[in-house]
């Protein structure tokens, strides 16, 4: 699961089709005003006639059925019905180099609807990508194939993200355009327009019935993001059956309503002329997000199957692949391309040619503007500017102790100072979240230069939105706040963004029962073992300023990882002995005997508690015992060290190991033998009447020693 | 935390108010179709003259500023702002009997604003309810008060549900509504409606913004639920400032694409007859949900900081409570309430002459309804048919090994024929979680009598609407179901009804990787583990028949208690030595040595890995160790168990405890010294495969006993 390096092409010598040279000129045109509509490369280029475009389409339905057929398994409804469209989008309208799928300037596409994965797959193979070639098709759904179930960012070149989970993928196709509107206003210069792509996305019913896809949908109305379009697959099939049983509502009306442009294409299975002029329309609205609803048969050209549930998530067997190839009049075998087809939709000297042309804007933005080029290839480098973590501060016990949300405050607006990709926000609490930038306004339709992004209370949104913005893969590196419990609202976007190595940072505050009277419903208890017993996602627990500090380096430096930073209402000492350098290991020493002493109790806290096992060490300490506190404001980190330094810290063999954590028990049973916390629920009330109720006290964390 | 048990009224005694008589004989009228506009005991009383109606909306106003200042903790915005459209509905609509908060037949009412809580207090203390005195709201916010930072059914009687996860609650007021109308259908005879309330549900921006209420609006619409009427107060602050730096959608058009009678009342400050008319105009409307939305000025009468946000989520200060005084020409101490106020808004007599009124209704039916009387009491009891637990089938080694998500379908199918009140559905998976009761139609608009709900993709909404119904406290047992990957989705909503105590199943299937090519984005790894640490949470993962059909047996009595099973796609075989029993317990022997008897070896499995570890167990007595295979088919069971009996079936002082889950070994180091699981993600490929790839194989079972 390694990320996908693919190498960026530098070569400026490809040949250049005579379509493309003559798109050089129209561009040439449109690009003095951004609010104009665009004239994109593939627009002007003359369509492949009727005959040639069904043969294409075609091709991909029957790619997709064939590797749904070999795998027996998936979903080749989708793809059949959302074939032409498809076609329009990467044959005529799309801008890409398939040779070099990490091309900055590409068009963004998002199949929303993930499981039709064998769209996806059959585009990129037919377009020219190296990533699906054709026995990667038919190994599709194989172990360690290219071609998962799902797209896979980190698998397949080509995938933008990771779709799957229904909802999601409209959501990173919102943070893909958002991420393109803002860096196009914070460098784009009149006639140099070194950003300048459109988002495209195809969503379907099962999408649209998701609630995090309208969070998102409302956001990129109130932003005004002109430049994503949207297709909504409106095929009316889901897996229960028609979705008359179950979704009624009127989809277009709904997405007018967040202030989208919408448009309906009646056929979207043969009226190929409505699709393009939608896609035309849809660009000349350049201050709203598009919505196309096209209406498809669901399995088109399976004589039996279509417009039925049988044909969405099964292979649809021999005799209906034979019939369906009889219907459409398709004499090719499997997984066979007509020789046409590939020379229409071979996109590698188009994609080349379109490359070349944007090298040499940027070459022009280079040479008018070097210190906007400057900060804009460093950007989009990914490379983080050296030197950054000299921007953290340092804190001492003389340094007055506050609340590391309070820290976090500190740590943001330091490091949007050195990390020009540095973007995020808060779902609707910002003056609680401590997330805002000072040096920064926000972002809006008006003013997408901003870097503060105000995302409403909309959790899970957020959290996908985010996911789009990190695989933009510019340099961006966002953030986004809320309450630690509202975790529980955006947990399905967090978890893509693990998956797909998304580097989000999670600023997760009031993050135990110390935040006090807003009580249980506020308060979260088994929140961190949630997240620790989740893959490649680092969770944090600061417990003063040099670890919120620590935490942030790590969560900067860690771009295929995302991390949670769990941090306090409540105020805490700053500690002499905590630093950064121990953060990265995870978990160190902060007080009493040295690492790979001998000692007779290890207590262990993290965040709020560990001034609790301070104290309570010294309160040991005065009965003559030997003591050692550890601070672990990482496990994940904690678990990459060596076996030597674990030991070292946390030696297994001391019997008296008391973990305290305002938090649940689960999982300290690998560290601890006992634990402080708390394993119900919180309550509603001053946050001191409440850690004496659940008995989280000194008293608690030197009786827990004691009776080992 | 114990459920609220108020004692239910059978006194028919009370007097009755003429008012209240003389709304009976207009009821009669009305009474004979279903469709026809409700002509509601409240409606008809004449309201409290416009003096005295600010009077009373000052009352609330002031109870809200005085609680909360003494707190100097809460949010006295919302009930400033509310108090007018919750004084005509509380003092005007609303049918409810004060002194038995759980008399069945009441409106029900929501205030899905949570954070608003002092409103809800104010109105129970102003209308009568035990459950608020006066000494209550002074001790907003305190440890163990009745007034909580957020409403808490489980607290508070009178709070139907718990809010302050914003969306919740209005997703709550669609089950509750839901139950209703279901309830109505199956069991009101012409002239004779034992069912007939309203729901009620006061939403504020937030809502609106969360997706999951965009999910249960959509149904609602789907499902025409005439008698849910709900306020969007729309007064234009959330916590970051005005809304429209985040929130410019227009929300009613929203609404009205799905399908819902809206309005809007311009000056809900003061416009106090606007209030009453558009109530009785959603009223009228009986096929489509109301909202009615009201702007209001958060803060109302706070003359420096009313309309802003400082109002929202802090106490006035002392100097700005004198001023609100003034303006609004108070005159009255903290928490005092003006006699005529008390008088007005007491609703004492005339809630217990509804509740006499709808008892010689209730009287009359089993008079002339015997049969359908009795399943309606029983239901309405909240008690389980006697001998319920007998339709559960039992297996032995004989019969065909199939998958627990089929095992699950027998189980649901077999229980809803001896539970009136089994009533569920899944988010469009029906097929593939198999969850479809064959001797039930569908619930719809024109068929809500039937008992299998259709939630299409909308896992958060689904979960949410169970609570609700859960909440009806009707006797209905809700279940739901989706893929368990997709709780991510959903966890807000279940959080929920673990804290709230709602009896919600939740039907997971597809529990592993053993659900094979739909890949990484599909397979449950860390989600067993963080159900685990979930509080009032079971969580269930049977390996064969016997147990599916034990944690269906726990989940139907725990009444109070959420339960979550984990089914697999896989095929398993049953077993001999499973039961019912077992599962009761948690954990115990299902081969080996049997509890409590030495051994050398002891191997834990749940699921689809028991069968793994048998083999092993096999493997392992071949070389003559004495081994004990343990299914543990809930951990949270196991550990209510006595000390004694844990030790017998797990005892640590073995040496060599393999615990097997394909799963993350979080959380397993409580009772196992090796864990066969899978810690990172999965992968896209037929199940056998994957089990070879991540070592999850009777050879790694039996190489960590080795080890130990």
């Amino acid at each position: 699961m390694a990320p996908i390096v693919t190498s960026r092409s530098s070569s400026l010598s490809a040949a250049r089709s005579s379509a493309v040279r003559s798109v050089r000129s129209a561009r040439g045109v449109a690009r003095s005003s951004r609010s104009s509509p665009r004239v994109s490369a593939a627009t002007t280029i003359a369509p492949a006639s009727t005959e040639l475009a069904t043969q294409c389409i075609n091709a991909i339905r029957f790619l997709a059925i064939d590797g749904v057929e070999k795998a027996n398994s998936g979903h080749p409804g989708l793809p059949m019905g959302c074939a032409p469209m498809s076609f329009i989008l990467w044959d005529e309208v799309m801008k890409f180099n398939p040779k070099n799928p990490d091309w900055f300037n590409r068009d963004r596409f998002v199949l929303s609807a993930g499981h039709g994965s064998m769209l996806i797959y059959s585009m990129l193979h037919l377009t020219g990508y190296d990533s699906v070639a054709k026995e990667d098709l038919m190994s599709f759904r194989q172990l360690d194939s290219k071609t998962p179930g799902h797209p896979e960012n980190f698998m397949t070149a080509g995938c933008e993200v990771t779709t799957g989970p229904l909802g999601q993928g409209i959501c990173n196709a919102v943070g893909l355009a958002l991420a393109e509107a803002h860096l196009a206003a914070r460098f784009n210069k009149p006639g140099c327009e070194v950003v300048d792509h459109y988002t495209y996305c195809i969503m379907g019913d099962g999408c649209n019935m998701e609630g995090v896809s309208g969070e998102a949908a409302s956001l990129a109305g109130h932003w005004g993001l002109g430049k994503l379009i949207v297709f909504y697959d409106d095929n009316k099939i889901s897996i229960d059956g028609h979705t008359d049983i179950s979704f009624t509502e009127d989809v277009s009306a709904r997405y007018a309503a967040y202030g989208w442009h919408t448009q309906h294409v009646e056929d979207g299975n043969t009226d190929l002329e409505g699709i393009r002029k939608a896609i035309e329309e849809a660009k000349k609205v350049t201050d709203k997000p598009s919505l196309i609803k096209v209406s498809t048969i669901i399995g088109y050209g399976s004589p039996n199957k279509a417009d039925s549930h049988d044909v969405h998530g099964a292979a649809l067997g021999p005799d209906e692949v034979a019939a369906t190839r009889a219907n459409l009049n398709w004499n090719y075998s499997e997984f066979e391309v007509p020789e046409e087809v590939s020379g229409q939709m071979d996109k590698s000297e188009k994609g080349a040619a379109l490359e070349a042309e944007w090298e040499a804007t940027l070459a022009k933005y280079e040479k008018e503007f070097p210190e906007d080029a400057k900060v804009f290839k460093q950007l989009i480098s990914r490379e983080l500017p050296a030197g950054w973590e000299k921007c953290l501060p340092t804190y001492t016990s003389e340094d007055k102790g506050i609340a590391t949300r309070l820290h976090s405050q500190t740590m943001l607006n330091a490091l949007c100072e050195v990390l020009p990709g540095f973007i995020g926000g808060s779902a609707d609490l910002a003056p609680s979240n401590m997330t805002l930038m000072k040096a920064h306004g926000d972002f809006q339709k008006d003013s997408p230069a901003e870097r503060n992004l105000r995302f409403g209370v909309r959790e899970h949104g957020m959290g996908a939105i985010c996911n789009g913005i990190a695989l933009h893969n510019s340099g961006l590196i966002p953030y986004c706040a809320t309450f630690f419990i509202f975790t529980d609202y955006m947990r399905g976007a967090m978890r893509v963004a693990a998956l797909s190595e998304a580097g989000v940072i999670h600023v997760m505050t009031h993050d135990s029962i110390g935040l006090g009277e807003d009580g249980p419903t506020h308060q979260p208890i088994e929140h961190l073992a949630s997240f620790r017993c989740m893959p490649n996602m680092l969770v944090f627990r600061p417990c003063d300023g040099n670890e919120t500090a620590g935490a942030y380096k790590v969560a900067v430096e860690r771009r295929n990882m995302p991390s949670t930073l769990a941090l306090s209402r409540q105020g805490m000492p700053n500690m002499d002995t905590t630093s950064i350098a121990g953060v990265e290991k995870g978990a160190y020493v902060v007080y009493g005997v040295a690492a790979g002493e001998s000692c007779d109790v290890i207590l262990i806290g993290t965040g709020s508690e560990v001034e609790m096992c301070v104290d309570a060490a010294k309160e040991l300490e005065g009965e003559g015992k030997k003591v050692r506190v550890v601070s672990m404001p990482c496990v994940e980190l904690f678990e990459e060290q060596s076996a030597d330094y674990k030991k070292s810290v946390i030696d297994p063999s001391v019997s008296a190991i008391v973990s305290c954590e305002a938090a649940s028990s689960f999982g300290w049973g690998a560290y601890s033998n006992a634990h402080v916390g708390i394993d119900g629920f919180g309550a509603s009330a001053p946050a001191p009447a409440l850690y004496k109720k659940f008995g989280i006290t000194v008293e608690a964390v030197v009786a827990a020693a004691k009776s080992l």
